[in-house]
């Protein structure tokens, strides 16, 4: 294994973070040189601002975190994101359509931010602890379909919710890798055990907001 | 009093909800003759359609729950909703910006969002289990400033959070209604005997998924 840090999205997503929790949390991921930071799309532009030329890149969730938005209003998210600096944009699915079985919505919405991301890594939440294993794999094929670079597990919002679990991550890693597609576990991840098991199962990116405790232990 | 079916806002904002889920919903508030439903922005359309005629309106949430959307970002999602047949706007609010004290970005979210409402009531959601009593007052100041229609206390998403307090909405109520803005209670709100504390302490519209429960109770 590479670098634990290269696997490291430096997560902050809490509804009443301050100014000092984000100047914070970019100077962790410089110090420590993680792959990127997670931000809402409010923070991204300061995000950009405070990172230019770390090397660090910004990633920004879109439609986060429950999904339940217009496909049009996540696309229009997502441009003003990359406008503002996000490298990378991680949106979430409306998990309704999988509860409806209605496919093909499932994946225009995917589709329609895809369009908007150009060649900015697209990660498509699947929010699995809502899902049951048939509808991982359902999902994870049209991750494929749309063209999405990254299959990502988890929210971490969910009521009660697991988030990442190692063997979801080897579930979607079966069905999308061989298409090129990689996986981000988020949700839940802790310490360094859960991170290297979710390696061990395929990761190939972490979203976590302990990425200093991970790495220091 | 007056029927306690009209403060009732009939609420589904659950990321996993089916088609069956609120349809229910939007039965329940035609029989029972509640104030409105309220929903993400993705289901205003069928809600709309579904409503017609009915005389039920259709409430959506905007940036919701987290409200670290971008302005721009707000304002879209409420033109797309009313667009779909939203009749009322329920926005939430960016608190970073009220931890930073950055209160000229807190008016201009709101104003930003109000100036698309036109003549759709706008309601800000000031998300109270996350502030303090003196961030409460100076957020409901502004939202007189940003002319908007009603202070709303919660999106009812906050981990571990109380959701509508009476002492709260009596807060709110003191320093809005004599400009003319009304109160809507929402969060936690599961039996008659809390809904009937909340309207005592001022709230004119109640937001809950219990509203069935509470009128036969």
């Amino acid at each position: 294994m590479e670098n634990l840090a290269d696997y490291i999205e430096h997560t902050l997503l809490k509804q009443d973070a301050t100014e000092q929790d984000f100047i914070r949390l970019f100077n962790e991921a410089k110090e420590h040189r993680f792959y990127g930071v997670c931000v809402n799309p409010a923070y991204v532009k300061k995000a950009a601002a405070y990172l230019k030329g770390s090397g660090v890149k910004v990633v920004s969730v879109v439609g986060f975190p429950l999904g339940a938005n217009l496909p049009e209003v996540k696309a229009f998210e997502t441009k003003k994101a990359i406008v503002d600096g996000a490298d990378e944009i991680d949106m979430v699915i409306n998990v309704t359509n999988v509860k409806n079985q209605a496919w093909d919505d499932v994946l225009e919405d995917i589709e329609t931010v895809k369009k908007v991301c150009a060649d900015k890594a697209l990660k498509v939440i699947i929010e699995t602890d809502l899902l049951s294993k048939d509808e991982i794999e359902k999902v994870s094929i049209l991750c494929i379909e749309a063209k999405a670079d990254f299959v990502k597990t988890s929210t971490g919002f969910v009521k009660g919710g697991a988030g990442a679990k190692p063997e979801d991550v080897e579930l979607i890693a079966k069905i999308v890798k061989p298409y090129g597609l990689r996986v981000k576990a988020s949700g839940g991840i802790k310490d360094k055990e859960k991170a290297l098991l979710l390696i061990k199962a395929g990761a190939d990116r972490l979203g976590t907001s302990s990425g200093v405790r991970i790495i220091e232990n």
